[in-house]
């Protein structure tokens, strides 16, 4: 790569300050900002404040806004061509159990891995180690040119682990404030250990639960076995007509607002030699389900699914009752992907579901036509190639623009309601442990994830 | 009908005695005989001390012989070219809601109901009223005649309504003293409320629980949905396999040893005109399902069936989680009949079921292979006719051989161990509520019970 006189200092100025980034890291890693438990409330709340006093620093007008719930932080800084907001969450995951630890949760330390050095700390990796990943590039941008690396807002949730019910009225109320050009969400990781990956497709999600009923009580299969319908069959037919023998849903319509994957996009995850083996081996399985005709990748991240979550019926204790139940129950929830509207195909299962009711049988359903679609967004932005240049510089593999099988809910929001796409950048590796016990973050994502963000706003900001 | 001197007086006698053998009943009544409680061991103990001093005094050599549960009552008496065992229950169901009875259920009484007079008790219909009409059919022809109305023997057990522990081992410990040439039991009910009915088949039970597994942990279904084995989609469709469009079970060689109904079975269960509109309307149906090609006694009484009892899998409590889960499970049970052998029919399951699973899916069985095969009584025995004519001759109405679709398991024991047929005929009707709050006996069905025995005792003994 050739010189770049406005970057390379800024990655070299990285380089030195490592221990001072990694000092500031540890003292946010020690304020146990539990969202859900309501107990660490004044520390959610202190975290916050942590947080702008150093966003403070830097020369961001940032303050905490309260709300129902934890604070928000915002701060605004810097000028720039396009107005870029930063998101990342400071709240942490409960630590139980704590038996399993191998150290206090909230007593970070450096320790020594199989792979290298890693920080061990409830929220090293989800989210503190990340988002300070953006801070720290603002802060030795600031310190080489003496300004912020673009016209930024940088907006820092701290319920996101505990389901985020202040985020669409905060955004909803602030809505111009923090409209800006683009989004930049650190919450996500690698592709693999070494390969960085830019998400530009979130699959969205609908549900549907439903009871079917025929008689009206429970009957003895002695007297009416053979000649009085039983729901469990009517719903066991029902599921197994969900899905063809090669795997496509059967549900008309399902796939109409469903688009091929661009060429491009194909030979990334081609490039990416996803080793499906170890991913099913991982969890006991070794032969792909699902549609036949799609590549592993993308029955994952850009083929809309079908699945029963949950079913349920007659007797399920101990030992054998020969009931006939009146009722049998289902959780079906349905992964989109493209165009695909989650009203119009909870409204295509229902009338789907409803045709199959034999007679006496009726089917009620539980929950309202809601859902959210997929998040696909629109790479041909030429900050999204700019950001995938700049990991490619950074980690000296080819950056591939990949899916997410599982939504992110705020990058659908950020859309939504603001009107912005997201370009979902993490540093993550599967192997950090979120949500369990001894979570760790990679010393070289913390580095590489800093050098990464300055190399990215250098190209995009 | 032309005068029977032999048995006229005696159903004069019987008419006559009606306060009395009320007065006697009601004083067994009293006992609250509940045998699947501890509390009432001592009850258990009284009701069978009760029947043993009642059927001394008519002559029988009679004991209440012990068993690790309660008493079986045992008495022989009267001579006759055939030796018949009569079997009843004097144990009842447990009371419980209390505050749904009207009165209290072991404080007996006559009252006046919507169709006549009834007994109100527990007990009063399952099962002690019913066996007191046969000890009163004895009483009554002992006192015209001066002995028992043939070769006795008389057997009564106390723990039919808990399961019947001590059955099997006393059959098989005392096989000689109680293998007679014939059966009588007395703990079914009337085809309707004015047509007698003899049981002359009874379904078997075969039962098999299993589960099925996919991947060695619950997956996300973002992570995993459309890639991995969903076990809910795979038991669905092994379940609804179980039956074809037209309600035929699709385990091959299931009706391999199902015998088509006799011609005369078949004219007398025609003229039964069964109601199953009203058998179905009860329960809140309309349609019979299952066998298209089945009249809908034949599919409660002659044909088998394969039966969901319980499936569960999955998320199954509030809310939603979006899970593929690692298990599904399920509870199948099959009535069989003719000369159905349950260890062929499970073994037949297993197979066809196991002949289904995908790649990485595994089926486990939780259960043996056992179960019963259906009764079917031999009713060219000259016995079964000559009792239908004296049912005929009692209620006006021509008497049925009759199907039960669930089984009486003492029957398949007496023909298994003691190797004898069972006459099944009893005097219940459908609205006893028999095992519920303010069980009854109709009046009619006492006295009328009494007299069809001393009928079918002439005739047969």
């Amino acid at each position: 790569m050739s010189a770049n006189p406005q970057l390379d200092p800024v990655l070299a100025r990285i380089d030195a300050d490592l221990p001072q980034a990694l000092d500031r890291l540890m003292d946010l890693l020690r304020i146990p900002s539990i969202s859900t438990d309501p107990a660490y409330k004044p520390d959610c709340a202190r975290a916050a404040d942590w947080l702008v006093a150093d966003l403070k620093g830097l020369g961001f007008d940032a303050r905490a806004a309260a709300t129902p719930g934890h604070p928000m932080v915002v701060a605004h800084g810097g000028e720039g061509r396009r107005h870029i907001l930063f998101y990342g969450h400071y709240d942490v995951q409960p630590v139980d159990p704590l038996a399993l630890w191998t150290r206090d949760p909230f007593d970070p330390a450096i320790e020594d891995g199989p792979k290298g050095k890693v920080i061990r700390a409830r929220g090293a990796s989800d989210d503190k180690g990340q988002l300070m990943t953006f801070i720290e590039a603002c802060r030795a941008w600031k310190a080489v040119h003496g300004s912020l690396p673009g016209n930024l807002t940088i907006f820092l949730e701290g319920e996101e682990e505990s389901g985020s019910p202040s985020l669409i009225p905060f955004l909803e109320a602030n809505k111009e404030e923090l409209s800006c050009d683009l989004a930049l969400i650190c919450d996500t990781g690698l592709f693999d250990s070494a390969v960085p990956a830019i998400t530009t497709m979130l699959r969205g999600l609908c549900k549907a639960e439903f009871t079917i009923r025929a008689a009206s009580r429970d009957l003895h299969s002695g007297m009416y076995g053979g000649l009085a319908r039983n729901p469990l069959h009517v719903m066991s037919r029902l599921l197994a007509g969900l899905h063809d023998e090669t795997g496509r849903v059967q549900v008309p319509g399902f796939y109409d607002d469903v688009e091929e994957l661009p060429e491009s996009l194909r030979a990334q995850w081609q490039a990416l030699a996803f080793d499906h083996g170890r991913y099913l081996g991982d969890v006991g399985l070794s032969v792909p389900a699902g549609e036949q005709d799609r590549t592993p990748l993308e029955k994952i991240w850009s083929r809309p699914t079908a699945e029963v979550n949950g079913m349920w019926g007659g007797y399920t204790g101990a030992g054998f009752k020969t009931v006939l139940p009146s009722e049998a129950h289902a959780k079906v929830s349905f992964r989109l992907v493209s165009h695909q509207d989650p009203v119009k195909i909870l409204t295509a299962f229902r009338a789907w579901a409803e045709a199959q009711m034999p007679p006496d049988v009726t089917i009620t359903w539980h929950d309202g036509v809601e859902g959210a679609p997929a998040s696909v967004m629109a790479i041909s932005d030429p900050a999204f190639e700019a950001a995938r240049q700049a990991l490619t510089d950074e980690w000296g593999r080819p950056a591939a623009f990949v899916g997410a099988g599982g939504s992110i809910p705020v990058a659908g929001y950020f859309k939504s309601i603001l009107g912005m796409d997201a370009v979902l950048i993490g540093f993550g590796r599967d192997d950090d442990q979120i949500h369990s016990p001894n979570e760790k973050y990679d010393l070289a994502s913390f580095h590489h994830g800093i050098r990464s963000w300055a190399r990215v706003l250098a190209r995009i900001a």
